[in-house]
């Protein structure tokens, strides 16, 4: 896999072949094992297992992941502060049962060494399996085949189930089969191949990988196996949450076998010998069980696994696989997305979609991680990824996961509301990251300060109901977020004495961390705006329409008056930063004070910035590492006039490093919108190849659940154009130059619609439910059921030619471990000439 | 003692009776030991002891400072980023050798249980000695006199004596003195009282403490004992620096008595097993040297301690008392400075200056610490503090030590290079706090952010060498400092068009540590552009008068043509603000767009802010932790009208918490030159009974070596109105009200002159060398030797009443641990109410 700049197309098709509908490895490699096990990793929301292949040996890191089940830690900051975040969370690499180890005359399959006749993985998106298909030659000469199958349930969240089948295909031969349930210690043991450390003195570093928990973390409560199965659980050290898992074997074979149990405090296993004849195959089914909980005795854990287990014993096997089969294809039902004539983009466009289903589909009581479970980075936490990018994806397809996720914020009112205090504001802040509820963020300028995480969940929450009609959500417990959020807004700001008194928000952090702490960042004032309007609005609505629960509500919330009132002024009175010499809103008040940062002087090797230059240094620069202002375009698309836009866009997307995954799929909205649509397409194409081609050298971290999300973001409202605000769904579509067509779900108040755009058509067809209106550059449609609407198109929006756009598809195909490059190279030098950009001179 | 609000005696003087040349307490208390213990430390700048207690219990921390003797290890960021400090440094708490303990038939000396008849610790001024002296009546009766005395010698400052005297005055009895040598692996022994932990789950702290190390630190290397010495060495595990310490005993009685000696690797001991008889003393005198090194091996250390205690056996210990005599005898002549009419006062100033001999004079290779050798406050850490409040003390003084300081610097120019590297700018950044050179500040905001400190250092070389004329250092070594210094600040500024461009200084701390991160800060660009002038003037003048040593400059430092016309030119462009609105300098460029935080409303137990607000909410407001744009207006007095001095400080005194020990002198200094006379003697009190009166609460981490100069500064620069802008000195003096008269010594280009000021004059007279030219009021005057000159004075300049200054005496008297109290006091909260002085309702 090669990163090519801009290219459509940087995947190896001699090793990953075109498929629209399954992700394919063709050529078994032990270069990339890091990117491939996050690549093919099965997960439901709840449980992940990475791509791991079944020998155990040859890994990069071994993965299994529970969401929410975390261990706590003290952070010990190296200078102390008032208020800093205490307590460190971090995602437990739960015990492993993927393992299953073969044997054959006594020698192990060992698919780096092994003499592979065949191999073919496959991870299909159809039916959310991962396949894999192998003949082995052993050193004797004897073949074998050997085929697999592995997925996370989606009907039963507890659920991974797993098949394994050994055939001679030419001689007998004895065979060994030792399936395990093993708890590895955090991933830790001997087969890893992950490095600890350089070891060449230097301290390697990349500050969006997990930090290691040095001590033992599971605490072994119960061990147990009987003939068909085998329950383990732990308990973690500090967290106190527990963990129990449960394993069944069978054996299908006409083989002549025996069979061996065995189990201790971190390991079970069943070993199958047996004496395999040429054409006789042997099936071993593997169904596992994983329960968690923030403190349940692991006793009754034990017991919900037995539950689990027996219930897929009763149904069998199979009926698992075709469940799997019938949520599959309900989710792509009513979430795929086609873009015809470019069955390469649609593989990639589906496997992401594919992700966000794995990522969120049955979180539930947790939130979805910016790895969803396919990872350790950024030590499993929640942060506003889920809220911005996945949220309105799930509103539009899966309402009722959105609304789980909702419900999560919702019971993490009481820390938000503890966090406020600490922090010396009213109302409730919602943590930058967190798993608990608890702020984790140790680097406060690039976390506690990015205060707009409250108004990012507000605006979710909006959205969600605007697009659902889910009033009831709001009115029983949403509303309850929206008034917290607006009284920390208004206790944040102030109100700056002037000829017109205007409401200032200082000392925050936007989206964009390349710079920190500044006042009156354009994003968070807008969304901050948005968030005490629809405060105010859904006070008076509730206080108008449902009395009851606005009683309620006053005396829960306490409730003053006058509060609504002063919510609306400091949203009507909101600074809003404005250029007049350059026509463009700054990204903070005083942003276009700052020096610009050469971007185009600062070498290859000196990118991403955040690895080699200290923050003081960028951050003294106009220099972004994400869309900030840009994305402010989008979200808050209404409150700017379409020069306005332009004049943004164009000059913020020079400066536009994308050194987060988070930038290029909000630069492709709006480059779409303002009209530069070539360039739209590649930021597209940024996004859409993250993990798949690595883009970002950490996607053997884990997904980019954020970048998955904003690929249907950037296909349904960048290329399809869609809008939702004030509650309305409006379409301006920007269908690419190449793009024969386009088609894509909305579901819209219950009722489900597909849009097919072509080039000189949008048609609307109500596939599920009742009628949907909606505009389409300003006129109005009603959409019926059984009567689809074809709209004619003149075009695809402005075209704009120009050469914007410096942000380079970064990365490299080779996973690296990044280190300090700058450092200390020469204690003799003197002079300046590290191409930081200064442009002093 | 108690903090009384302003009142100029907070001590009480029925436990410390004034006395002008010691300070005395004449009652045990176990109440104040931490504060106590470093009142009563003796020190050389070298070594430093802390006032336990001889019998080793009762005892707040034991404490034994080699000045930097420190270990290293790794600072774990919980968020890493490029560029963070990497290596802690931590003064090592030495082994101790003050421990002499006594039994009286078998019956132990406990200060804290025993029945005194009488106690009196004096630390005597004139010849730097802390004597004890106590009668004990034991548990049978027997009164036991103990006379003890301790110093740490300026003739040999590796040495360290002490004597014990004991004397049964009725009946005899068996006494044992038990005299060590002791590593208590850094502090933590049975005998600490201090707790290291609150034990009820809260996490207790105070970002001015030192860390503790958690490993062990001293690696033994060598222990020996012979019949009258003893020797015992360590390296500390990671910095690698070893220590040798060795101790002389002697007896003198005419008593029986027999002599066990015991070694072993953290342990020496001498016992004295005496039949001691009514009336017939036993002294036991105990001679130590400590010899550290960054790496030699320690059987050569061990070697120079046999020659250091060789040399004290030759001469005699009376011979080491007479010397310590003579050198502080010496230090008074060129350093007193006399207030009449006000012992008790006086005894302040004296101990205060007593303090900065104790932290200076035998520095020498290192430099001068936060808390000196007092204690480990800050880590043993370096700061600006000792260039801009120690070094004028000590260059207008006992200038070679200043020299020492500055040399120290000079030493430190590569690391200082290699850290501006990795900050990715040019010529040398020095560290902000440091011990071995290397940045050991972990949080950057209010660390590494303070730029300042290269000007601050250029400051201090540039006003040692005017106030001396010790062109050679400048020429050799100084301005090697200027040069690099100049390079960071060319290359960190840079140009803002305009109609008139402007050179400015982006993202940047100044001294006031209640903002971060700002721009233009008022401080570090006047600093910076005296840093920038400096260097251009010293380099033309030396390419003119030293054409040799400039080729030299040239080479080493690669001078560029131009460059130092470019400094110059950056110097003359450098942007200052100033609000033609309220008529002041803001403290940054966009300091006065923040709210006002109300500090009339912030309840006292809310003090000091930096321990019950986290920073961002700090940052936010206009509020200020120390001077800062008042310092500006001292050090760079001469770039500010009369005016605008009174307006900025009516702007700034207000809104000056004092949080930080460095800002009452500073504002002392300035409330005197603008008239706010009443005001000024305020400040002065609240900087002169820092440590005496333990205003910070924090006097048992050590003194606070940078207020102690203040204290000199407060005094001349205040009181006597000297400055010495432009190579001159100058001299508008301002004597309180009550003050019949201040005298004080000043040396100038070798010449040493007392300053007598009276209500009605000032006199100046040549005590030592040759003619002095001074400026008084603006008129010019030569002092010559033998010629005393007079000049009658109308008035000690404006006096302006007013009720500035809300910087209350904060504090407490008793000792504290300063935990977290805000925290999370109540779930159930939902409205704001914490006195956070937001003003926006």
């Amino acid at each position: 896999m090669h990163a090519h700049g801009g290219s459509p197309d940087p995947l190896d098709r001699t090793r990953f072949p075109v498929d629209e509908w399954a992700l394919r490895e063709t050529r078994y490699s032990a270069e990339d094992l890091g990117v491939t096990e996050t690549l093919f990793a099965v997960g439901n929301g709840y449980l992940g297992l990475r791509g791991n292949c079944e020998e155990g040996r040859d890994t990069h890191a071994h993965g299994t992941f529970v969401n929410g089940f975390h261990e706590t830690w003290q952070i010990r900051h190296a200078e102390e502060a008032f208020g800093f975040a205490r307590t460190g969370q971090t995602i437990v690499n739960a015990p492993d049962v993927k393992t299953i180890k073969l044997y054959v005359d006594d020698e192990p399959l060992l698919l780096s060494v092994a003499d592979l006749e065949h191999y073919d993985r496959t991870l299909d998106f159809r039916d959310g399996v991962l396949r894999r298909s192998l003949i082995w030659r052993t050193a004797s000469g004897k073949r074998v085949q050997v085929v697999s199958r592995r997925f996370t349930s989606l009907e039963h969240r507890h659920l991974a189930v797993m098949t394994f089948e050994v055939t001679m295909l030419d001689g007998d031969a004895p065979v060994a089969i030792s399936s395990q349930l093993l708890n590895r210690q955090d991933g830790l043991d001997e087969y890893t191949t992950e490095s600890l450390g350089a070891g060449d003195g230097t301290v390697g570093f990349d500050p969006r990988k997990a930090s290691t928990l040095s001590e033992r973390v599971l605490v072994p409560q119960s061990h147990w196996a009987g003939d068909r199965r085998m329950v383990l659980s732990w308990r973690a050290a500090n967290s106190r949450m527990t963990l129990a898992v449960g394993v069944d074997h069978t054996i299908s074979t006409d083989n002549e076998y025996e069979t061996l149990t065995h189990a201790e405090e971190d390991l079970a296993k069943k070993v199958y010998r047996v004496r395999a004849q040429q054409g006789r195959p042997i099936l071993v089914t593997k169904v596992a069980a994983y329960h968690s909980s923030r403190g349940v005795p692991t006793r009754e854990l034990v017991d919900r696994c037995r539950r689990t287990l027996d219930r897929v014993r009763e149904d069998g096997v199979e009926q698992c696989f075709a469940s799997q089969r019938r949520e599959m294809h309900a989710f792509w039902e009513r979430s795929d997305v086609v873009v015809a004539g470019h069955p390469a983009v649609e593989q990639a466009v589906r496997w992401n979609l594919f992700q966000l289903a794995q990522s969120s589909l049955r979180v539930e009581t947790a939130g979805i991680a910016a790895k969803g479970v396919s990872g350790s980075g950024y030590e499993g936490h929640y942060f506003w990824d889920s809220e911005i990018y996945v949220l309105p994806f799930l509103t539009y397809t899966s309402p009722w996961v959105a609304r789980g996720a909702l419900r999560f914020r919702h019971q993490m009112l009481p820390a938000a509301r503890r966090r406020a205090y600490e922090m010396s504001q009213a109302g409730a802040l919602f943590p930058w990251r967190t798993i608990s509820g608890e702020e984790a963020s140790a680097y406060y300028a690039a976390g506690t300060a990015q205060y707009h995480i409250n108004a990012d969940i507000a605006f979710a929450l909006c959205k969600y109901v605007s697009g659902t009609g889910d009033e009831d959500f709001m009115v029983r417990e949403g509303v309850e977020i929206l008034v917290e959020t607006a009284r920390m807004w208004e206790d944040l700001g102030f109100w700056l004495a002037g000829k017109e008194p205007r409401f200032h928000i200082h000392g925050v952090t936007g989206p964009d961390e390349y710079t920190a702490v500044v006042n009156n960042n354009l994003f968070t004032n807008l969304m901050a705006r948005d968030n005490l309007r629809q405060a105010a609005a859904w006070c008076r609505h509730i206080a108008e329409f449902w009395p009851e629960q606005y009683a309620r509500l006053v005396k829960q919330l306490e409730l003053e008056p006058g509060e609504v009132d002063e919510w609306a002024r400091c949203a009507d009175g909101m600074y809003v930063p404005y250029d007049e010499g350059l026509k463009v809103h700054p990204q903070d008040q005083h942003f276009l004070e700052r020096e610009v940062w050469d971007l185009a002087a600062t070498p290859e090797e000196k990118r991403p910035l955040l690895l080699h230059y200290h923050p003081l240094v960028i951050y003294r620069f106009q220099v972004l590492k994400q869309a900030d202002v840009v994305a402010a375009l989008f979200l808050q698309g209404d409150e700017f006039s379409r020069e306005a836009k332009r004049a943004d866009f164009e000059y913020y997307d020079p400066i536009t490093t994308g050194d987060s995954s988070l930038s290029a799929v909000v630069q492709a909205i709006m480059a779409a919108e303002v009209g530069y649509q070539d360039l739209a397409l590649r930021y597209f194409h940024a996004g859409l190849y993250v993990d798949l081609a690595n883009l970002h050298g950490n996607a053997s971290d884990g997904i980019h659940v954020a970048s998955t999300g904003g690929v249907w973001s950037a296909l349904v409202y960048g290329f399809g154009g869609m809008r939702d605000h004030n509650d309305a769904l409006t379409f301006d579509p920007r269908l690419p130059r190449d793009w024969p067509s386009l088609s894509f779900k909305v579901r819209f108040h219950g009722a489900r619609m597909r849009v097919l755009l072509k080039r000189e058509q949008i048609s609307f067809t109500i596939e599920e439910g009742a009628a949907v209106s909606v505009s389409v550059r300003g006129e109005q449609h009603l959409i019926t059921p059984g009567a689809p609407v074809v709209i004619p198109l003149e075009d695809q929006g402005p075209v704009l030619e120009g050469a914007l756009g410096t942000m380079p598809l970064i990365g490299s195909s080779t996973e690296h471990n990044m280190v300090y490059t700058a450092g200390v190279p020469d204690p003799d030098r003197r002079k300046k000439g590290n191409g930081n950009g200064n442009g002093s001179r």
